[in-house]
């Protein structure tokens, strides 16, 4: 057991300087959701797998880390089946949970389950990790957490420049510059229409979400590869090529494709979302993005993307619109939108583009010099008098040497260092050290408090 | 897939107003964690199997929740093994990775895997769910949060003070009247040998921790069964029934076992800390329990438990010094000390004794009728003003009817609605109605800011 332990592939410890940069992001995301009026919910690690299977694809299934079933597990398994040594069929029988895999099918599931007590519109976020057995590498990992913002039970495209808004905000107060880019599934469906090829709609969309990484020429390979026509090719060519504000592109949309009721609905609706995000200023760029597809099948009106401008990073955050997500759950009908915050991206761009403020590395703010016995009643109660006043305040547990005692608040980097010794309590004083600048002022007991807050 | 989902048993969904409760707990936990120095980590929900198993006797690797491994799982099993259908050699081979049983191994993996980059003391703690295959039953989970704080590294009793300080804080600030019952195992060990039976220690310890659930007579019962020396129960006897305050109990102890070296040293161990908890004025009753043992295996010096005073629940934190937590990872000698919350003991605790605070029911402050397309760009600014001001509002995504907004600020429990129609935008003004009075107040648009913040 002297073999020095370690943690699963893929899977990360937080480390305390660590904790402070992510609760950092955290803090700015959850502020901004709660002033938007979302409200918080937190669902279990596990979920029955008929809860999760079929929700993200065959290969999505693959990736679902499973629970051996408690107990005897195999006493369920003819020995047939054990022997016959199928995996899918052996699994069935010796594992029945899951461990989530994204937030939004078990948000959806909690929707339906507890449909008869929640007031809709209903507003809910919800910051948990998630799991997958994906191939680790860099900035992939098989636990990562995720920060979901979903209205559920409103139509209304406000609800969609809201969330714009928020990401607005979210983004500027971490100093992150992006470029938010949207689209409209129905756009989509009319154009592939317009092309005559309204059936190949996923081959198109599939293809065309690839133009930023393959080009244009690459693009019109891959169409073809997947057997659309070369005339639909030729139709679609000009509608990607399409260039201007986001207003002159749905003004030559329009007329492209004047015949789809489908596409014209996607316009009016991008139309209508771009006009309330005029109402306000944004600071981000908001661009009408025609290749934009994302997770297609799932979507059903708007769908947002969110990319960080200054790393050849993907998207940092995503989401849509989708009409029917509770219907896998036997609740057809209720319209929702929503987007999800990588945060573990968001981090990693953070430290890439060194974003984070100065912090102390430390949340201590002060650390008390043990002098001994003698001095401790005296110590005990300044520490408990700096606490009273809000002050993250440790007292060095042993009275080792002055020497040792700053190494360590220099380590901890922690900014001040009070030290009080017989002649300092006896005068009511105490000298206070910043450990950045050296400087050493004394400072009377009973201004301590005071004086500490305006360092 | 029309049938109406679930979660697995034993685990839970929580709505915004649970989460609104559970996190004024985490919220005043982890506030006053922080205020004594401890600083936040967090490790992965999935250790490695080697790491968990063995650390938590039988009983607690059979809780182990497993994770079956990815892929085809079953290639690496012989046929014979598999055909033997013996569960254990089986799952040794299909799992690799377990769900975390506690923060306190993890801890421990944690402080050997990453030593060379603490410093030491390392005051940490940690607020994660944990997952146990127990048979879920009232006030029991499957999966539960743990919110741990441990300094390690340090020998003083000054650690052990300061930790019933924060338990002191903690349970002042949630309202909870609580009792903390100190002892020292060491003390533990000296009534063992003073009753000539040292080496049936955990016999006498599992034996004597029943003294409050089962009384005198059942301890001496149980001790009986358990083998004791009649002569051993005998000589226990007077120890266990010490009275008078924790001071008097101990000197009594000191003349009873002056023949126990190790006896002796805890009982000085105790009169140390009982002398720092002395230099403070605290709120619980702290008094020492010479039948609390709580996981003696484990702890090598101070017990603490921590039992709601006015409810028969079980103790709602606890934990105590242990001197050699890291050795089973491979780092010897290392002590810490470092107790445990029951997040959800504790909710459970306020809910029934009502002693969460009056809250709103939502953490949304305002709600703004929407009034339609006309009125739609002011009440969009609105929003804003109110959101930059630092206030949650929403701002009602459709144009319906005025009392189907109405009624939805009241499920949401939104104290604040704002009424802005065209004639009182054109006057510079909205009216401010409050749910709870069902007053209404007009007050002009800038002021707004300011007097809903009053309210």
């Amino acid at each position: 057991m002297a073999q020095k332990p370690s943690i699963p592939r893929g899977t990360r410890d937080f480390s305390p300087a660590e904790m402070l940069r992510r609760n950092h992001i955290f803090d700015i995301i959850r502020r901004n959701f709660s002033l938007w009026g979302y409200l918080p919910i937190e669902t279990p690690a596990m979920e029955t797998l008929s809860t999760l299977l079929g929700k993200y694809g065959e290969e999505g299934d693959r990736l679902i880390f499973r629970i051996l079933n408690s107990g005897n597990f195999l006493s369920g398994i003819s020995p047939e089946t054990l022997s016959s040594a199928d995996t899918s069929a052996v699994s069935q029988h010796i594992s029945e949970k899951g461990l989530r895999y994204d937030l939004t099918v078990p948000f959806a599931r909690f929707v339906v389950q507890h449909r008869d007590e929640i007031t809709f519109p209903f507003r809910r976020y919800q910051i948990q990790p998630v799991w997958r057995a994906d191939k680790p590498q860099k900035g992939r990992y098989r636990e990562f957490f995720q920060c979901d913002v979903d209205i559920i039970g409103s139509n209304s495209l406000l609800n969609e420049a809201e969330l714009i808004q928020i990401i607005d905000h979210i983004f500027s107060e971490l100093n992150i510059n992006v470029t938010v880019k949207v689209n409209n599934r129905k756009i989509l469906a009319g154009i592939a229409g317009m092309a005559g090829a309204g059936e190949q709609l996923t081959d198109i969309t599939v293809s065309i979400d690839k133009l930023e990484k393959i080009g244009r020429e690459g693009v019109r390979q891959e169409l073809m590869q997947r057997g659309i026509a070369p005339e639909a090719i030729d139709r679609l060519e000009p509608v990607l090529g399409l260039s201007g504000s986001s207003e002159e592109k749905l003004h030559e949309l329009r007329s492209i494709m004047a015949s789809s009721e489908t596409g014209l609905k996607g316009i009016t609706e991008m139309e209508e979302l771009l006009g309330y995000l005029d109402l306000d200023q944004l600071n981000p760029t908001v661009e009408l993005d025609l290749s934009l597809a994302r997770g297609l099948n799932y979507y059903t009106g708007t769908i947002i993307e969110v990319k960080a401008a200054d790393v050849p990073f993907g998207s940092i955050c995503g989401g849509g619109r989708y009409d029917d997500l509770t219907g896998i759950f036997g609740l057809p009908g209720v319209s929702g939108v929503g987007v999800s915050f990588g945060a573990d991206r968001i981090y990693d761009v953070m430290l890439q583009l060194d974003l984070f403020p100065e912090q102390t590395g430390s949340s201590t703010q002060v650390l008390i010099v043990n002098f001994g016995r003698e001095e401790l009643p005296s110590l005990i109660k300044i520490a408990g008098t700096l606490r009273e006043a809000g002050i993250a305040t440790e007292l060095y547990p042993e009275p080792v040497k002055l020497k040792k005692q700053f190494a360590y608040a220099d380590a901890q980097k922690i900014q001040l260092v009070v030290i009080a010794g017989s002649n300092e309590l006896t005068a009511g004083q105490a000298t206070v050290k910043n450990m950045k600048t050296g400087e050493q002022t004394a400072v009377s007991l009973s201004a301590l408090p005071s004086f500490i807050k305006k360092e």
